[in-house]
């Protein structure tokens, strides 16, 4: 399998990440692009997209560039990230663009950036460091 | 409008926490305790609860935390969080416990963790500190 | 050598730390304990202990606590660390108290608290979480 | 005083600063850029700089960034920050370039990052993201 289709993968497999309408935008090596059309239920109490949203974009899309750079034999797996939220995001979307800035044996940094979209323009809501474990899976026979 | 009102309006309001089906379990001055029945839905790629779903009741119960310690003119608006994935999450119900470590005039500090109830057996799977912005609204007449 | 004396050397032989003058407390397994008596060249512009000695002594210990629970092939090594600061820090003497919170065969996580000590009352003036690589050593011959 | 006094005087007044050695290489309108001469003392245990010699210069670094962009009767302060360790810290010097991604009115967020100088070759050894308080002070008569 390759490492473009184990990101497809990780996103086709993951119910939460279908639950909630995040799909993939774009994939290089070291890099991962994903899109929400934000909806009513992604809303918090103040009518701005939940943070729960934006770390779960912000997570799952980092995953995405760290599993780009994987061997066929690793999977990869989140070991902690910090969030920051900017501003209030609202808007018709959701683009994470998210960018490995170290890529070790045992361990992977990816800077995950959140914008959202109104009217056309582009603003970043949430900025978040994701820290990722490299795991040697056991090999399927 | 009293404090324990005020968190329990912060997540009957909240569109995403009641889509993910968080409920509040317990509320006291400086301490805010939620729950959420695991669902095929909160999963990720590997069978366990996705890092975003322990993201946003880490975030949310700690937002409730904060709530409880305001004055009525004021509201909380998380500016930052970091979260540590501690093991797998997995079995039948998420509780968040959060805990405010600081509750200062502009900014509050909490700590929330989630564990995870498998067979009666009560794990922690994550650790967050949140820091939230005591922020002034403008009175209603 | 055993942890206790592998959390000793890890102090005896950092420079920085033996510069600052922070010094072993206590150590147990999971637990390190430090002290650092507060001069004038731990101080920032406005009088307060700079943020940049609490976040020293709260990695340092961290890595304290974590090197008391590893095996004797294995060293530890800091990934990441966040750092809340709570409050001003002033007085006499620091401590700090770092625990474990998570010991994984690759992955320590360990909560590192640091209280001010003035007129013999102790506050705590940060609260850092940090992460650790648990890593394995070429043995000597 | 203009904001680049102000960050000068950030650093002149900071004793624990001007004891590790660094020094203002420049300073733009939400930029800071420091260096430090990397000495026997600012060493750990294995002979690379100490991860809170890195988190020194970045959160200094980043009050210098965010402080200049501030008004003559504000001030900026450290809430907490996040840094990731990328590589081991070896060589002559260090270099903190730190710019501001969020100038609030209340809440400062910076990008900080350092890397190290070895034989002319500069490569990053940290990334963190520092959020600062922008606290107006009483002024003077």
């Amino acid at each position: 399998m390759s490492n473009i289709d184990k990101v497809k993968e990780i996103f086709s497999k993951a119910n939460f990440i279908n639950d909630l309408g995040i799909e993939i935008n774009k994939i290089e090596v070291g890099y991962c692009e994903t899109i929400l059309s934000i909806k009513e239920k992604h809303l918090q109490q103040d009518g701005f997209v939940h943070a729960g949203v934006l770390a779960t974009i912000a997570d799952h899309t980092a995953g995405g560039a760290a599993a780009s750079m994987i061997k066929d034999t690793q999977t990869i797996l989140s070991i902690e990230f910090k969030i920051n939220m900017l501003r209030p995001a609202i808007g018709e979307e959701l683009i994470c663009k998210a960018k490995v800035i170290k890529n070790g044996k045992t361990i992977s940094i990816v800077d995950s950036e959140v914008f959202s979209i109104k009217a056309k323009e582009e603003k970043m809501v949430s900025k978040a460091i994701v820290t990722l474990a490299v795991v040697n899976v056991i090999e399927k026979q």
